[in-house]
């Protein structure tokens, strides 16, 4: 008999078995290829048939790229057409009859994933800062993922940093604004904007820049990505300086796209941050890369699947 | 029989005894009166063994103005001469044999008290912001206190909300520098440094300046005092607005000496917060004055009472 745990994205979805005790059993992965509304919920369906078939079926668990509204069992995923209050819930119990189910937002498996087989295992209170396209953090306290009166905790790509306000925050929030790897590029735009002479690297590609663009002339020495990293730097250090001060948690784990290539700037992020945070919880806390990667919502999927029905 | 809670303040002890429906039965204030180290101890002793010989002692709850480090049974707190790691536990047991006891943080005692008896009655997702002396955070999620790794969660005076960083911060926090009672005078005075032609209402106090000084100009129309409560209510507001993007909570309840006067404030507050937290989050959130004001502590203390020991 096995776990099964499903990681929906926006683009692909990914699908794995595992034992009791935390083995890979199998794994795959399956482009959404343009579906939406019902027939995303009908290939979660159909995915985990094909490996119970294979594997058993003790429990199964399923992550999801945007909020779990654990009161109502239904998903808002802002990237899957159709998803803005989908029954995600009543459609896998009809399926899958009186086999356990849980279900539970990408982030809350991240930092799942991590505690139960990754960077930060066994740890009870830590959190998984996930950067990328935007930024959300799984957070667990005394081994309890938080969850929120609404199930919207951990929205960390809101956090106000910096003043004064911007109305651009709006759509996004004033961290991510800088911060998210679209965020990156926002301030390599800006910084070329207010400098016309500038010749770099980053220039020729501005009109379809990436962060790893901007990572790569970094490498070069490219003044304009220095200023972009730098001030990311600062920004992910007071972030991580308010979890601190907050949270006290034992450890962070960096995931997402850009961690990835800002792994290797961790020391300095932890520099930034111990000049802001409460200075007792910054000397209990680890700053640590993912080990999971790409992988971590799958293993935390599966981890929702042991951990068992969060539902009242 | 009755619940006892304690209220350890820096300069008086606040004793009460409860039933077990809330009610108060009796309570008293005692002033430190320059007692410290073991004399505090002794004087919890005491007021406990009194109020226990006149209504029965089924619980004891302590809270003390500063860290109590569960692991180890000790209390720091800063304004008590000899408290860095003092053994409360230890001395509270041996005086109380096999009673009940609890120990734990002002701020903790603070939310249990308004989310027993309080603005915050009932609700599982609750926050108190003490803003006073300091600022710091009692933050419950899922009806539990949020302690942290090393009882050191609700740091929020440390919250970095300003850029650059000030080298001032390093002493109590970015957010606390310029938002908490002397951090509001601190600001005034940077102001009338910066403006040497005012001859407003605050100048004949700068040397002896408080926080009422500052809102009683401010009702005089004083433009210094203006700007000053302009510019915390933006930081309240920044503060407010992350934690309700990291911990999705249902109230805020706002206490200590500053709310107080600046509880008129607080839709100003909310508007602020509402620039810049989490879209859904903010709406799922109210903004409340404390109902128990200087006895949160102490309502928070009967609280703990009741809910027993958790030591491990």
């Amino acid at each position: 008999m096995a776990f099964i745990g499903i990681d929906l994205g926006g683009t692909k979805l990914a699908a794995a078995a595992f034992t009791a005790g935390g083995e890979l059993l199998q794994r795959e992965t399956t482009p959404l290829a343009g579906r939406h509304g019902t027939g995303v919920g009908a290939l979660i369906v159909e995915r985990i048939g094909k490996l119970a078939g294979q594997h058993g079926l003790d429990g199964a668990g399923v992550c999801v790229p945007g909020l779990y509204r654990a009161r109502h069992g239904t998903v808002w995923a802002p990237n899957i057409p159709g998803w803005d209050d989908y029954p995600l819930r009543d459609e896998l119990r009809s399926a899958l009859g009186d086999t356990s189910l849980t279900i539970d937002s990408d982030r809350a498996a991240y930092i799942l994933g991590e505690t139960w087989r990754g960077a930060a295992a066994g740890a009870r209170d830590a959190i998984f800062l996930a950067v990328g396209t935007g930024i959300g953090a799984g957070i667990l306290t005394e081994g309890r993922v938080l969850r929120g009166h609404g199930d919207v905790a951990g929205a960390i790509g809101w956090l106000a940093l910096d003043r004064p306000y911007a109305p651009r925050y709006r759509t996004h929030g004033c961290f991510e604004d800088q911060a998210s790897g679209p965020g990156l590029v926002r301030v390599a735009r800006d910084l070329m904007e207010g400098d016309t002479s500038y010749r770099g690297a980053l220039r020729p590609h501005a009109e379809a820049l990436d962060a790893g663009a901007i990572f790569a002339a970094y490498d070069q020495g490219d003044a304009i990505a220095a200023q972009v990293i730098d001030n990311a730097i600062e920004l992910w250090g007071m972030a991580c300086a308010n979890l601190v001060s907050l949270f006290n948690p034992e450890i962070i784990v960096f995931g997402g796209g850009v961690f990835g290539p800002a792994t290797r700037f961790l020391d300095r992020v932890r520099a930034e941050a111990k000049r802001w945070a409460q200075p007792l919880a910054i000397e209990q806390v680890r700053f640590v890369a993912t080990a999971l990667g790409g992988d971590a919502g799958l293993v935390g999927a599966g981890r929702l699947a042991m951990l068992g029905q969060r539902d009242p």
